[in-house]
């Protein structure tokens, strides 16, 4: 990376040159070339192709704090919900899926994608939603067969991969550039709420698995966990102390807590004598059932290899927006990137994932939603500047403005994280886990969980509509959309929300990829009808617009075009708190997207 | 009062002639007129002569909606912690005092002070001080024989009683003039501490009179009620929905969390089987024990009757301290009130009901320290007002600005509440109050010792000296002090702090009035030597200063002038947040007391 001020503008724009020359566009095709699938593998030649010459720097521009302090932070962030997810998915598939599953998932993915992925900024791993989907289908076997369970969830893996190598090799990955503000968030809220769900759920099991006490016991804790890594995000977020200890608290918001309540419930006396239920174990690197790792997929009827099917095909709907959706939030706006993104290789490798996971009976890993951006977050280098902003009267008023001035964008922090995990997965560590009570990662659903749901655009949204209007700042761009068409965009959004997490809780639970894909196009297609293009234009925004990642999709999607005329977005907010600026580089702060506005309440 | 504004300024210029018209005063007097107790009853005839005039307005203003909020605020803030700290008393004086006791005291002070003192906006009531005293008291007599214990505690009430008149009849409550943000911080901070200590001991003392469930659910409870009571305040002060909302909000935010927290413990299945400890209760009107209302005090051996009188002489210390600090931030500078103080008067009424209490064997009553000003505060009519700030270039930014502009000074909302309080202690309602899990008290210990904690001026100090200091706002008059000396400040009140938290959790708890009653002398004496004048014009201010507060000390005491200089203070903040401003009526921003701008970070 130059670090000459001269030289750096001419070269990021020779940068910009380089890795955007659009070699791959299906836009203003003719005939048969403009059918995707008739010229297969052509978007991942690309990406592969543009990616490759930033492979050695992906290395040597490692070597710095935020790497390590980014690979401590994803690894919690990684595996708490993981073993979170899975202590839901153990009990609820018939004990298949236990911790060394998710822990064995996890490890491979890291590694898959640390080392030959486009994209290493996005971290892959066990989710909520493969939890949901694994359980749901063991509700459906169960109702004819349980034993079958290992071999169907493996062709459904089978399946899963051969659809994504389908649409990876078709290109169909491009579609994701029509991905904006509006499913981005309605999904986020989704995810949120979901976790809060899971810890609450998580909770009241632990009411059968360990007495009156031991349940209450593990409230307080997931409750004090949940305040605890909060508090410190919060005070890190702050201008208390300097910036470095500021620094060092919200790197190891996850660590210190985990730490600290991990101790709490072994204090001698009346917290040890406590029955906390704590998370299970069987030997290192074994099956939690009795069996090999390959699953005997050869032997299911084949009959059920073709129910697997649609299964597998929705497991691929779902992946195709979930692990897509990770991938931009990681390349999204806020951070100045300069290396370029690679969809359609790195959808045809989580096919390659889901092949090799699903016949040795893991649960299938993907991209994490709320998770994702926190890697590329890690890795930003913020600054805090003072905004001195001068009043008529001769006063000034002094505001904390932080700016990310760069990205440490590398591939070691996801591989040294993966290698963290594969000590996990050995018996001195295990016996470690072994020592942690579940109620911690009931919090953890609540810290991630609401940390998807607080910052959500949806929220900030609903909080300028119910704000009383004289505060509202003159310049924040939804003054200029009537508050009906905003209610409806929010309308819209929470009914999306509201659909989705309603169908969770059912055995139709497995069809909600359907609904979450089907927002984009209806924002498409039938939402310009319904809102002018300047409405939009505030009200939404696409999710990523940096030309470092459009070029994954062959270019600018067409009729999306006004909403990328603000190429960085202003973020300040409602109220006078801090403020969080990425210059508004091309257009006035009219055209900047309105999340930021009220971003921070 | 008048409404035409055109009248208003010199009806208040004729009011403040009248109300602070200095016929009563010390200063400058010579030979034996100087010597206070020599002239008996003069403090006393004049707040009485100054306050009569004012009776009939004290009836007829209080038809508000503000009273009626008040009313009800007041009855929660008043007997949630009475009983509380009563639990704790009752157990720790041989189930002596109890609910009845402690609500008979409450109910009785409340009339007494409603109907005839000179400062009906003082709330009295039983304290954790008084409580703390109490069980002190019986640690030491039940060394010797604790049967003594109610006829011993009754002659400290006399002796008390006979101290507290010759206080007042000696004038002696000049001396609060003396009393500054310097002692009253750090009383306000010890209470606060004292109060959370008491709520963690409840929560412990819980696992004692129930199981582990009941211990563990009684913690969640106490968190979540906390949590709760926290959360609906904030938003009550946020600038989210429409005055009159947040005013409802704001007002009723003890009464929501105490009806839902106490129905939730209530809940059929797992919450209702789990065995949690509710308030005990005996029949109406009746003592805890099996005991006339009157205690038998002539029959306690002499040499334990004049044991008493110390005991007498350092509750009236206490209470010196104590209830006069209550009045003074009852009616300290913020809230911009109109009638005249009276503090000899009623500190000699709080005599008379120390006298009744000691006799019938009831706690004490005197003002609630973190209670006072709430009274004060519910019947203050604020206006959110929107600031514009122009900038130089040509932006805008908006901010709310809260003012006082009028409190609603009357004697009825106290009437009323003590009303209340007679009415709980009816058959029926102290049924209901046994329905009330002692959880929640824990949790009323949590908010009220936070609130004094949360806004204390040694934390905002604290916060300005740990801020970064870039972002510090160059109007902050504390740039204008050395940081060092901004450290001797608050290191002097936190070891005051200190020594009185370590000194209350032994038996010589005893004497921890002497050490708060020593901060004023040191206040006055020794700090000028080590602070300049303007130092301390930055650091600390008089706690009231309004004339009609000072009238009642005979005037501003000598040496204090320097103080009182910012007669209504600027109240501001150090990072742009909310703001609550008092126009700086004769003084530059720069002499506007500390706390305000550092008040809500």
């Amino acid at each position: 990376m130059e670090s000459s001020d001269a030289t750096e503008s001419s070269n990021n724009a020779r940068l910009e040159r380089v890795t955007t020359r659009e070699s791959y566009t299906f836009q203003d095709q003719r005939g048969w070339r403009k059918w995707r699938i008739l010229r297969p593998g052509r978007g991942m030649y690309h990406d592969v192709k543009r990616r490759l010459p930033y492979y050695r720097s992906d290395i040597t521009d490692a070597f710095t704090y935020r790497a390590f302090a980014s690979t401590v932070r994803l690894y919690f962030v990684n595996v708490l919900p993981a073993i979170a997810f899975t202590l839901d998915m153990y009990r609820r598939t018939g004990e298949f899926f236990g911790i060394n599953e998710a822990l064995f998932a996890s490890a491979l993915a890291a590694m898959v994608f640390s080392l030959v992925s486009c994209q290493p900024l996005t971290i892959v791993g066990v989710t909520g939603l493969i939890a949901l989907f694994n359980y749901t289908i063991y509700d459906i076997i169960a109702i004819y067969d349980p034993t079958i369970y290992p071999a169907f969830t493996a062709w459904v893996g089978i399946w899963a991969a051969i659809f994504h190598w389908i649409v990876s090799f078709g290109n169909f990955c491009d579609y994701m550039a029509y991905v904006t503000d509006f499913s981005s968030e309605t999904f986020g809220m989704y995810v949120g709420i979901i976790y809060c769900i899971k810890g609450v759920e998580e909770l009241t099991y632990l009411f059968e698995v360990s007495d009156f006490s031991g349940g209450y016991l593990s409230i307080i804790i997931a409750v004090l966990y949940f305040g605890s890594v909060y508090g410190l995000e919060k005070l890190g977020g702050s201008t208390l102390f300097k910036p470095a200890i500021r620094g060092i608290i919200a790197d190891y918001s996850f660590v210190f807590p985990t730490l600290f309540w991990v101790s709490f419930s072994h204090f001698p006396g009346r917290l040890e004598n406590t029955g906390l239920y704590r998370v299970p174990i069987v030997g290192a690197f074994e099956p939690t059932q009795q069996r090999d790792w390959v699953i005997d997929f050869w032997n299911l009827d084949v009959k059920w290899v073709f129910v697997a099917l649609p299964f597998g095909f929705l497991m691929m709907l779902l992946f195709y927006y979930d692990h897509n959706v990770s991938s931009l939030t990681a390349q999204a706006r806020q951070y100045p990137l300069k290396k370029p993104a690679g969809f359609h290789w790195d959808f045809f490798l989580l096919g390659c994932t889901c092949f090799v996971c699903g016949i040795i009976g893991l649960p299938l890993p993907n991209g994490l939603v709320p998770q994702a951006p926190v890697h590329t977050d890690s890795l930003t280098v913020y600054e805090t500047r003072l905004e001195v902003t001068e009043t008529k009267d001769g006063g000034e008023i002094r505001k904390p403005v932080v700016e990310a001035t760069a990205v440490v964008e590398q591939r070691v922090s996801h591989f040294l994280m993966g290698m963290a995990i594969w000590g996990t997965m050995t018996g001195p560590l295990l016996t470690v886990l072994h020592t942690m009570p579940a109620a911690v990662f009931a919090g953890v659903f609540f810290v991630v969980g609401w940390g998807s749901i607080e910052s959500n655009g949806i929220i900030a949204k609903a909080l300028y509509l119910i704000n009383e209007r004289r505060f509202l700042q003159p310049s924040n761009p939804l003054n200029t959309v009537s508050r009906k068409k905003v209610m409806l965009f929010i309308g819209i959004q929470i009914l999306g929300v509201a659909c989705t997490v309603a169908i969770s809780q059912t055995i139709a639970a497995i069809g909600f990829p359907v609904l979450i894909t089907a927002l984009i196009p209806l924002r498409t297609f039938l939402m310009p009808k319904w809102f002018t293009e300047h409405e939009l234009s505030v009200l939404d925004a696409l999710t990523a617009n940096s030309p470092y990642v459009l070029v994954s999709f062959g270019g600018t999607p067409a009729g999306m075009e006004s909403d990328q005329e603000g190429e960085g977005r202003g973020v300040g907010d409602v109220e006078g708190g801090n403020e969080i600026k990425v210059e508004c580089a091309e257009s006035g702060t009219s055209q900047c997207g309105i999340l930021e506005y009220v971003w921070k309440l």
